[in-house]
């Protein structure tokens, strides 16, 4: 043993890490989502990590902390990697991809993405510097039909009810009915009450209501409205009713519960309860413009959004000059797995993919063990061979200790049969390996 | 369309994307390769893509250009991240992620790690700033069988052979034979001829010579005697004897010639010449101690390592006080990949991996459209609905530009059949979403 100096390693503050049991379920889930997208047509993007700092920052100055790449050997005068950046999220560079690849690109264009982002924000509850969304956007040239909307609620329904996870609700709203609302009462900037709206359920009606008089400038006649507004919910139209009776009228507005009447209309088949209107639903991002998605968990809406999104008119319009309107939602993966994993909810798959353990009896039957593993291994069978002559009862114990569920013994002797013994039954019988069905 | 100033969106050389077509390629060959690695037993690991400097430079001064992460907002006294690298492959990661995890791991660990690196290498032919590594290895403590040296190529060559790539071969060697060998030559530091003897393909033996004479110090019998050693090559274990008739004695490179010489032995199932031993491949890395790998292109041998990797000793050892050896070996997947597409080598699949799209009738018909859909996915088909009620050759266009093969028509009328047709063949027959099988 070397006597040099020991880097102890620790956990890095806010870039999750698991242990294998755990990741087997992480990649159950990622592999889940993936094929919940793809059963919808969705196209797989990939995109680099990194991008340059002008992308990044097009949509204004951004609250999210960006972390920039500088190589740690440069020359004092080399700046060639000044201007690139970790993404902070996703929607960014799917916008400049669609710019970028417009002529390769079928529309209406459906992908998915699957990637880590980065943001150099003070890790917290919830809040990691590195994490991993799930995105879904439909993107079209000039228009995009309001079916979108629609179908990106459903198949997150769809997924995430495929998971283990605590009850959640999806929550719809429609930028157009706050805006319309507002400007019907009167209010000469909406995005202003719309901005404060989305903090109602961190900070409590009465600080909404002070922003939105004392900041916003509203009468207290009208932030009482926007509050009353923002209480409606129900999972059915019958909050477009709801609306109506609040005395408010614009034409933004009924556009507005037309769009959100018929995105519930085309969602009723789904269990109730699971996606709801709820007109305190606001999305602080300004480049939302229509139908707007959040998540979160029922027993624990504090802990705030676990999927989001809504639709956008014109997200590529700082990289290409054509309309591209859109709609998208993403899942917060890492968000939600860890806040599971970190209650104790998630404990764990298999240690490993293995299904059958191969024992080996002898080094010098090392070579019928490798034979059967082949064999297992090409009818589908995840298969190991125990690595060394050893004690059997060692060798039942490294599959017990990995998970694995079968032991297979090769003959010992020549003309014997093959067994295999079941681990969770503790069962044991002969079996052909051509023929063996786990 | 707004005015805004247009961001051109360019690629940034060193970091490659994808279009659609593409990209469903390389996700065929992730998941190709992730089902050879499982089939084999070895579990998934993920390590943040970041680790702090001091673990990234705990091997000593490395050649690989590390980029560190700066945060675009960070206060002028904030040198929180400071320490913070982006990791420059797997290796080291996963060494401290074995000391850190070390009692919640099951040795031997075989794990597989699939994941980008960065290095901030000036962008050439076959070099990336971001690209991706499959890695496996095995780590055990204290004494890892020589099995497991076979093993990997085995995995390689089983992996390899399913990518529709050109020939390539599996170069191996033993670090032992190489040292031995030199030793029993009487040279006094064996690790300089080593790394100059891994320059033989790039700089040819006249220059390799020049460097063993003038610069390691050997007479010109003894660089002649290495030189000779380079040259012996071959797929079974007559390069043992090959090497006995330059007679050279001592004990290492008996020890390393039985090594090579067994695991030659357990992979001489394989077809030949994909599994080579070739005693000219020393790779330079200090850490490898006994089985060398290094894979090549056939018909294009100059453009480097498409596989490497090897035996060490106790790589976690500034990590943790453990003797931890193991084995290991990286498909440089990017690598790979990015040549045959810029070879025009890999064209594309297709563009989405809808099987069905379902033709909307008209607006009335949707909840029909939905529902077959609903049902047709249900039983395995990744389905889309066309957006929107538009001429049928429209929507039938939309399938041929995303290389949808099926289009499914519902009634149109109520009491008529479903039908779909098969655009490959142009055949269209009557269907029952309940029972068609594509």
């Amino acid at each position: 043993m070397s006597e040099q100096r020991i880097i102890r390693p620790t956990p890095i503050s806010g870039f999750p890490e698991w242990t294998p049991r755990i990741r087997s379920v992480e990649l159950r889930w990622l592999d889940h989502i993936r094929r919940g997208f793809e059963r919808y047509g969705f196209s797989s993007v990939e995109t680099p990590s990194v991008e340059v700092l002008d992308v990044l920052l097009s949509k204004g100055e951004t609250s999210q902390e960006i972390y920039t790449l500088q190589r740690l050997q440069a020359d004092a005068d080399d700046s060639s990697d000044a201007r690139l950046g970790l993404h902070f999220d996703l929607t960014v560079p799917f916008a400049r991809y669609v710019a970028q690849h417009f002529n390769d690109l079928v529309f209406p264009f459906k992908r998915y993405q699957i990637q880590r982002v980065w943001r150099g924000e003070r890790p917290q509850e919830g809040r990691f510097r590195e994490f991993t969304q799930c995105d879904i956007d439909v993107i079209n040239v000039d228009r995009i039909p309001l079916h979108f909307d629609a179908e990106l609620p459903r198949i997150v329904h769809e997924v995430l009810t495929g998971l283990d996870i605590p009850a959640w609700t999806l929550n719809i709203n429609n930028r157009k009915v706050l805006q319309g609302f507002y400007e019907g009462l009167g209010i000469t900037d909406p995005l202003a009450v719309i901005r404060a709206v989305d903090k109602l359920h961190k900070i409590g009606a009465d600080a909404v209501r002070e922003i939105l008089i004392d900041q916003a400038g509203l009468s207290s006649d009208q932030a009482a409205a926007c509050l009353e507004l923002a209480e409606i919910r129900g999972s059915d139209t019958t909050v477009v009713d709801a609306v109506a009776k609040l005395g408010v009228s614009h034409p933004t507005l009924t556009a507005g519960l037309d769009e959100l009447g018929e995105v519930l209309d085309e969602l009723s088949d789904l269990p109730s309860g699971s996606v709801v209107a709820d007109l305190s639903i606001a999305r602080g991002l300004d480049y939302y413009t229509g139908t707007v998605y959040e998540a979160t968990f029922n027993d624990d809406p504090g802990y705030g959004s676990i999927c989001a999104g809504g639709r956008y008119e014109n997200l590529a319009g700082q990289f290409i000059r054509r309309s591209l309107p859109g709609v998208g939602i993403s899942i917060g993966l890492t968000r939600i797995f860890a806040k599971l994993v970190s209650e104790g909810r998630i404990t764990g798959g298999r240690f490993c993919p293995t299904d059958v353990l191969v024992v080996l009896p002898s080094d010098e039957r090392r070579s019928a063990a490798l034979a059967v593993a082949a064999q297992l291994r090409e009818r589908g069978f995840n298969t190991e061979v125990y690595h060394q002559a050893a004690k059997i009862g060692k060798q039942i114990q490294y599959a017990v200790k990995k998970d694995i569920p079968f032991v297979w013994f090769p003959p010992f002797d020549d003309g014997r049969p093959h067994e295999v013994k079941n681990l969770a039954t503790g069962e044991q019988v002969e079996a052909d390996p051509a023929s063996w069905n786990g």
